[in-house]
């Protein structure tokens, strides 16, 4: 099976691009990440493409094709991938499987959405048919009802506090302000969260991340190829996994594990071969505080009922022992449905590498994993990535 | 590299199903071709799903794992593709992917559409979408236009003729009309197409494929996993190829050649080890008559300018040396747009195991090629076939 290397990363600044199309952000992600790469865009065999809701937000499905438009070469396979906020991730995994299959040497994975122009309650509406249309978006669940259900249901059981929630949105405001990529580039403190006016009870304004513009594009080499082309890849993706639960919460034994989450997690470590206690640095889907709770559990860094209170103890901050999020997570970096996955990737690729201006908090790693969820983690995607030795 | 067998395949009707939700089609699909080939739900590895228009005909979106649900285990790979007409021949190849690769010993892949809930012009404008919506859908090109132009630019290149583009139609509803399958089960005749209302002239309303809900599945396994289990498969998929071209067609150096499904050909056909003239049946991406013409170029049966006249000829018809849409093609078995390319593909392995209504037409054949392609074929998805001995 071919290994996968990361040649080359590249992402627009999330945040809010008025007057710009999704085509002209990825166009900046990808021309970013080919720059890096030292790869040629007629090289790329295939590109795998994340986007939530370019058809209501742009009136623009079928985008693969015009994303491949400008790489270099028409003759390639683009598939666009929605798996709601999971996208990204579902990508990346399938281009992994096209190099380690031999079917391919280069592939990009991107993905890029444009959010900010509709209406805040337009977006809301449109993000809720991620969540299952009969048993939930009828009865009128949006996805901060939702995760308040989730963060009622873990306290109920776990117990936990509002206060321990507000210390992960303060991490993810403190590691994004020195991200110049970040959406929100300010600190915020405890008190900040807990006075921000309530979204869905328990969870308050500054519990969820924002409305966010962007695209992020990788592009992804088997070892031959970038042996053959002399390429410098500090980062590889050592293991790569999916899973998947019941769409609607309602229908799962356990609403405070996600089991989708643990299932790609167990897929990803078999393959690269670790355990979780392996993993020096993490950048998991925090759409909310508590999302980062259940990620974190899910991932098996904590054990279930304890990782609420990692943030607050110091244990995944910039200082602590395993960082998470020190780009800023969904919450502060900012949250582009279709791009967040690989956001992700490139996010962590640089913190791996040394190249990101947060990397010193993590100058001796060597394992990072990113997580992506897709809903209330009905589709969740986890990589393994390793310090190329 | 695995084999891939077809161990089983299923699919509603095409036609309206009123009052029938999208994941009550696919549910019928699905648990036909699981039931057809004898490999049990919880065996599935991953689902690859095509659907075009989920987000806005029933306001469901991320609806992989929502068609995962009931297949019998919650722990697989389950991916939703967008890729326009061509959502599922994407799928199919994805797929297939996962078996050759060893990833997976069983895939299910499937699609699924329901359309005929909105109003027609709705509709079309969501179709619309498909194309470049800066270049083509600003300016108010929708498909029956742009088809429109493809057919003038062909025949003011290589001539032809209305008269033979409505023999294309007349073959299809033939076809269909001994396909319970098919949602239009009456035959037409050329008068019929000739003064059927003009829809973007020279194309009318007989020359168009209609409005359809519908959904396909097939079960894919590997060789080994087929072996294991004493499964019958009696056709393999022994081809895949994708390609892709410019989304508007003002960027196209001619567009009376069809480049992404002539690069998907060449694959496919590569793999197989075949070359077009090996080739005994087809489906192909009718989506109007002229689509037809340009199908059977790109798939190298014809040269340029010369598949026109097949129909009228005799050649593609079911009494002809190598018949074209057997099962009535999209023209007149239907086109549930993300359920399309999967069912072509469930119609040619009935037709090649002669189990179709329609095989004695195609008793002797070994190798047939399926041909999806979305939008004006910015993608497509071209399938090798083969009777497996």
């Amino acid at each position: 099976m071919a290994e996968t290397l990361i040649a080359g990363v590249g992402a627009t600044d999330f945040g809010e691009h008025a007057g710009r199309t999704g085509r002209e952000l990825f166009a900046e992600a990808r021309s970013s990440a080919l720059e890096a790469s030292g790869v040629s865009g007629s090289d790329v065999d295939a590109l795998y493409y994340g986007n939530y809701m370019g058809e209501t937000a742009e009136e623009q499905s079928h985008q693969a094709p015009l994303m491949a438009a400008g790489i270099g070469t028409t003759n390639l396979e683009a598939t666009r991938i929605e798996n709601a906020c999971a996208s990204g991730g579902y990508a990346i995994a399938d281009g992994v499987r096209a190099i380690e299959s031999g079917a391919a040497d280069v592939v990009l994975v991107g993905g890029a959405e444009r959010m900010t122009n509709l209406e805040t309650g337009e977006t809301t509406a449109v993000l809720a048919r991620a969540a299952d249309e009969l048993h939930e978006g009828r009865p009128g669940l949006t996805f901060p009802g939702a995760y308040a259900l989730l963060a009622d249901a873990y306290m109920d059981r776990f117990g936990g506090s509002r206060d321990a929630l507000a210390h992960i949105a303060v991490k993810n405001h403190a590691n994004a302000a020195t991200n110049p990529k970040a959406q929100f580039q300010s600190e915020i403190d405890v008190a900040d969260v807990l006075e921000a006016p309530t979204v869905a009870d328990p969870l308050g304004l500054l519990d969820a991340c924002p409305i966010t513009d962007g695209a992020a594009a990788a592009v992804l080499v088997s070892r031959a190829y970038a042996e053959r082309n002399d390429l410098e890849a500090a980062v590889s993706i050592a293991g790569s996994g999916r899973g998947t639960d019941t769409l609607a919460l309602q229908a799962r034994e356990d609403v405070t594990r996600m089991r989708a989450a643990e299932s790609a997690a167990d897929a990803a470590y078999d393959q690269a071969g670790i355990a979780p206690e392996d993993v020096d640095v993490a950048e998991v889907h925090d759409c909310f505080t508590i999302a980062e709770v259940l990620a974190l559990e899910a991932l098996g860094f904590y054990e279930p009922g304890e990782a609420i209170t990692a943030a607050a103890d110091g244990e995944t901050t910039a200082d602590g022992e395993r960082p998470v999020n020190l780009s800023g997570g969904l919450k502060a970096k900012g949250h582009p449905v279709g791009a967040t996955g690989v956001g992700q990737l490139v996010e962590l690729t640089k913190l791996l590498a040394g190249t990101h201006p947060n990397a010193d908090a993590v100058a001796d790693a060597e394992v990072g994993v990113t997580h992506n969820a897709g809903g209330t983690v009905a589709t969740a995607a986890v990589h393994v990535l390793e310090v190329d030795s």
